[in-house]
């Protein structure tokens, strides 16, 4: 029933060695869900391949190098004069150190079976709970 | 542990007044599933937004008009050189006939709950599965 146009954008779980998951957290400043949790990821540039727009996204968001693994999810959230549609991807981290940009004041790496109780970016709740969920049980 | 590139399709579940969905067969000599039923959708241009791509590719494929509705999930399949990440968006059938083109050689209207045992593309299985279920809770 809304004529409000639908944009994409890709985020990614980056799982460690330990299996844990990269949560960066958005800055005060943010337009939306300010000091909420989320995932590294973002709107891929017109023209980029779907692989190295999320690279590149990755490594502005973090500074981490990552390797793509499988597709997970997707979930969609309703801003003012958009809709916004999140296809969630899991990849493991290759190499780097977390560097944050500017858009985000934290981080940390949390084991899927916690991202229920963290603090999330509100359209990622339904995702984490259900993500706990596999996680547990392939564990 | 595979390297091969990932690229994203866009696919739409079309929904008539009826709550049917349409399905289109792949034709014969499609490079993969040949012979399949298949939803309409596929991969936006570089630059095209995303709904205006969505609406190109529907329009090219089955001559409808629609108007997109809400996501519905993502699903993944391994072909020889790469992989493909396909996100499921449902929409609602606002206006025109079906024609399909050349790519595909017959369409259907289908209930959600009949999806599961349609002769689907591979990947599209385990979506057909749960979508048909959450049909027959809501109704």
């Amino acid at each position: 029933m809304t004529d409000k146009p639908f944009t994409l954008s890709v985020k990614v779980v980056i799982l460690d060695r330990k299996g844990r998951c990269l949560l960066i957290r958005r800055s005060m400043a943010s337009e939306g869900n300010p000091g909420k949790w989320d995932f590294p990821g973002g709107k891929l540039d017109p023209g980029e391949t779907f692989d190295g727009g999320l690279l590149r996204e990755v490594a502005e968001e973090t500074g981490l190098t990552i390797r793509l693994e499988r597709v997970l999810g997707a979930a969609e959230s309703e801003a003012r004069t958009k809709r916004v549609v999140y296809l969630l991807m899991e990849a493991s981290h290759v190499s780097g150190r977390v560097r944050l940009s500017e858009e985000h004041d934290d981080f940390c790496w949390t084991k899927a079976g916690e991202l229920p109780s963290a603090d999330m970016a509100e359209q990622f709740r339904d995702f984490a709970q259900s993500y706990a969920q596999s996680g547990q049980q392939s564990t």
